[in-house]
């Protein structure tokens, strides 16, 4: 790793392997069925789902197959992050035929790289003479940040450099097309993607230029002239997307690609979600790796606008579906929603970036949050299918017949013709041992942000400290902590206080109550750890009804339940239909047990509530005094809710994660 | 008038004049500021609004100018819509500056009418070739029924016929391209609207073969092969409106033009809502006129399905601006609401018809509704100011930024590129004389609809009644009615009894408290009227909250505040921003009272509320437990509520109709 300017470091990242009850079934999932099935997928081998195109594109340019390029500009990179999901489960669970398999898809895209490294597929098939001239529109750099990725991920897993170098390559001449120097470009891509890959290639093979090209990606994005704005004068107008000329976009119009100003001056997040939130990632990446105090506060506004002012309690992010996009400060409509799955992938890499510069629990809480719920939940029980929107209010109705709601599916699908959300659920849970620590070195601390059973070992400034934790969230709030090698010298475990605890979170060490630091949301013990040493963490985890800060407007006079690091919804399924005529009282006792039979197993929430009395009204008739109702009183009803994770893997119906409220 | 198959008929149609302290002052902005401002308009003379192109239009088809044809391809249609609004006000207010200008303009029309009788400068202009080639889209035959309504109107006005002897040259000729017969178009208008008018002229002339026309217009609309479907085949797919070949649309799609199947077979409101409200209308006239059991069974299946599943308490129809449509039953939300202005329009015409075949208070009680707020709150208190999209609930931030409700608009526009609502509203409120009365003249009964003080004489078996009414609404509940000419015959004088008097209303005759028989809603009361005998109508007004059909989710929890014939709502200018943040006390007593200082002087409720505390919210915390709310209580507060029709005529801010119910 590079010279380190602030933050967590260490002389290697942490080597953490997952043994967990909750997150083995998806892992195990992930590597048994998403992995086959979407390899599967990529083969347009699905039937009644949308033809990917992906690998009989690569094949086409490799010269191996005669055919049109089929699927959206970026399709590559649902190819790339198949391997990259496959380079995580290899790194835990070697599988030679699945090892197999992926050689041979290298080797493919080896075959289809240009002699001078170019390597996209769109370009090579539909529009040979056209590389970099539709940055705005056409995906290139995104594709190639994402074979960047599965490279390294790749090469870390098998330590075959195959992908490695034909990325390597490929960045070498993507670093002499772009840059300040004359005659070369000073662009940057329309979807960010590239940095954050940039930063991981550096890493994995110490290339300085790598860094430098990341950084240099970050700065020229929003400066003037806009380059891209410059760039579609270029093409006289021309739209990949409209197929014709269209009117040349404008400086502000730049928001949508977070390009209208340059990035340390932006403050709101704006624009395409996943787009913005790749790119606070690559940003906090290289505050960390450069020392860059403009770059770090920027990432804080940002981190703070995102997550306080613009976040579903879901951890979704995106209020609106055009443009895939965020609107404005507590602007987050349940039913017209977004929340689109990739983009709270991606504010768990800003998370991760964030906790890597400083450890504040309060990046970790998020991350936790939009893992328990809008991540998990965007996939089926089964593995198969996926929610590409992820709503906090669905009518399966209205989804089906008013198109302001068409985007918001009650089912899940099999695969999408714009696929990029399902292969980015199979590289995080298969990489998902990255997130659980974070560590420096010099302070010989470790940091436990998420509450994943695992077995870990650490390179301090001390010595090698090896740790297994054991979990029972998200149903208990239990976690073990056993030192298994320790350096005999005096160090620091820190575990996140979990915001759902609300400050209320016991410590046990060999069996005895102990105290300890708060620092930033971290209970901090400093001691000299023993092998055998055991830490029980006891943070408190109780089903509660929840608020929403008045501003946000779609949530007044309701609440939702959240039972430790998971949203609660009601389902009709569980609740009838209708679920609007269901009130919960404000002071409901919410009672929590485990049902085993419901998928797998899960702990439900029953409490009181009252239901509207309609026996009263007529279908025909729409209106009448309230006067009416008050003396039908409404009748008392049991509510029984379910984690959000599960919705919609039974029957479809109707959901809800805000619930009216009565007798506040 | 030709022969009579049901409903009501009399010798010839009341003849009234309106004289009323709320309505005089619209008709004369309509008369003194809007037919002169539209003119403007339509000559392209207003500063910074979109230009209309309307007249210029007739000018280059006319040889008078050289250019290109300019706006939609149905701009012919403001131009004849302003036509009708000028007739029927010239024949209440004679204005021979305003009758010169007319001539000008119906000589103009005249002379952009070709040889064989068309009339249509778009496709003089851009497309000779073309006409009938694209009923689907291109507004042919709706552009020509607006030129018939307004040449009827100024015909009926002016006594000229030179405009009507145009039309009837055009409807002749349509007669000749259209129908069963070989070698004729079965076709229809992907627009409806010449049905309507084709009654208008048939009733004006006499003619039998427009209303034969008319019939059969909607007798092939839906038949199989479906006539659109097959005329796109035709076109090899070619679409007006994308500009290119489209996929051949299914019979299925044409549910957006009302055609997918016969109308008498329809029973939801379905599609694009001014399309079916026109046709209702239609084929209301023609189960009239033709006493056709079938398509007056359809009217009513249909009706009921607008107006108890699908209509806005502010009488708006259509839920989505994707197709300006409908979208199924109980499907109303507020915040992405169409509620079109001339959908509203429509529905009164279709109300309108429905009462001359049927004395039936129901109707009224929707025209009612959608005149007093949908409608005239569409126009601005000076005129020139108007809604398309009449919204129930407003955030003016999320109508600038969230793209899903960008047509919302906040304030009121100038004129749009599409701008059928401003003359829709004029020729509407100029001719509103024509929708307080029906009669029965077999039955020697007078249908009081509306209350709107007015001089009316009517010709009835008996002999001729003149009646003056004198009405006190929308503030009061007070009409008077004095018989001014009487056949001294026995006759029955029916007073509509509101559905927002909830049944208790009284009668007095010559100062007497006076019983009345109770006939499908309305009060009748049969005698030997005598001239100079008084009946004052009092159906109670009071200030109610109205509680919505649990099925309309939307409102679920909500009450929103009419009084008599007007709907009521919160504004910002009254009660601070953050409207979602107010609750309305369930039992709360309402106060009302006349501020002469309110646009020209207007009833206000003041209504007990809560505001939710939001000291103790941090503007960066988005979600906390509601325990935590309850040891704040929520202040009391004064709502204060103002006509739906005056919103958005102070300063621009949050407006709702709808609002939360605490208490019940």
């Amino acid at each position: 790793m590079g010279a380190a300017a602030s933050g967590m470091t260490g002389k290697q990242d942490p080597q953490v392997r997952i043994s967990d009850r909750f997150w083995d079934s998806y892992r195990e999932l992930v590597r048994k069925t998403v992995i086959p099935y979407q390899w599967e997928a990529l083969n347009d081998r699905i039937p009644d789902a949308e033809p990917s195109y992906a690998i009989r594109n690569f094949r086409i340019t490799a010269g191996m197959e005669q055919g049109e390029y089929g699927g959206m500009v970026f399709q590559d990179s649902d190819v790339a992050k198949w391997l990259e999901a496959v380079g995580y489960s290899l790194a835990q669970h070697p599988d030679s035929e699945l090892e197999r398999t992926a050689d041979e898809v290298i080797e493919l895209i080896a075959a289809a790289q240009k002699e001078d490294g170019y390597l996209n597929t769109y370009f090579s098939i539909k529009e040979p003479g056209n590389r970099w001239t539709n940055l705005h529109e056409a995906h290139e750099l995104y594709c190639a940040g994402h074979m960047m990725e599965a490279a390294v991920a790749y090469y870390e897993a098998t330590g075959k450099r195959r992908l490695l170098d034909v990325v390597c390559k490929f960045a070498d001449y993507i670093d002499q097309v772009f840059g300040t120097e004359p005659g070369k470009l000073r662009g940057y891509d329309g979807h960010q993607e590239i940095e954050l890959a940039l930063v991981k290639l550096y890493k994995a093979t110490g290339e300085e230029r790598y860094l430098a090209l990341a950084q240099f990606f970050i700065d020229e994005r929003g400066a003037e002239p806009n380059f891209l704005v410059e760039e579609c004068k270029q093409r006289d107008g021309f739209s990949h997307w409209a197929n014709k000329k269209i009117a040349i976009p404008t400086v502000a119009q730049m928001a949508y690609n977070q390009a209208d100003k340059p990035v340390r001056e932006q403050d709101t997040a704006t624009g395409h979600s996943v787009r913005a939130v790749y790119m606070y990632t690559a940003m906090a990446d290289l505050a960390r790796l450069t020392g860059d105090a403009s770059l770090l506060e920027a990432c804080r506004r940002l981190w703070a606008n995102t997550t306080k002012k613009q976040m579903y309690i879901t951890g979704g992010i995106g209020s609106t579906h055009h443009g895939e996009a965020f609107t404005f400060d507590y602007d987050l409509p349940n039913d017209t929603v977004y929340a689109e799955t990739c983009a709270s992938i991606g504010l768990i890499f800003f998370a991760q970036r964030m906790l890597q510069l400083e450890a504040k629990s309060d990046y970790a809480d998020v991350m936790e949050r939009a893992l328990y719920n809008n991540v998990i939940g965007s996939m089926s029980q089964d593995g198969k299918h996926y929610f590409y929107v992820n709503p906090l209010e669905v009518w399966p109705k209205a989804s089906k017949l008013n198109p302001a709601r068409h985007h918001v599916k009650a089912v899940r699908q099999k695969w999408f013709g714009c696929s990029c959300c399902p292969p980015n659920v199979a590289r995080l849970l298969s990489s998902l041992n990255e997130y659980i620590y974070t560590a420096s070195a010099e302070r010989n601390t470790i940091y436990t942000n998420l509450f994943i059973g695992s077995e870990a070992s650490f390179e301090l400034a001390a010595g090698r400290v090896g740790l297994k934790q054991e979990s029972h969230l998200p149903w208990e709030g239990y976690v073990r902590m056993e030192v298994t090698e320790s350096p005999k010298a005096e160090l620091a475990l820190a575990f996140r206080i979990p915001s759902w605890s609300y400050g209320e979170a016991e410590m046990i060490i060999g069996g005895q109550a102990a105290k300890y630091e708060v620092v930033d949301g971290y209970a901090i013990v400093t001691r000299a750890w023993s092998e055998g040493d055991v830490a029980e963490w006891k943070p408190r985890l109780e089903a509660q009804l929840i608020a929403a800060n008045p501003a946000i407007r779609a949530n007044a006079g309701k609440a939702a339940i959240e039972r430790g690091p998971l949203v609660y919804c009601l389902e009709e399924a569980d609740n009838g239909d209708l679920l609007s005529s269901l009130t919960i009282q404000a002071d409901t006792k919410l009672h929590s047990s485990y049902d085993p039979g419901l998928m797998g197993g899960a702990v439900v929430i029953e409490a009181e509530g009252c239901v509207d009395n309609m026996a009263s009204w007529q279908p025909d008739l729409p209106y009448r005094p309230l006067a009416q109702q008050q003396v039908q009183e409404a009748s008392s009803v049991t509510l029984r809710a379910v984690p959000y994770y599960l919705w919609g893997n039974r029957k479809t119906g109707e959901m809800t994660v805000w619930i009216r409220t009565s007798g506040l």
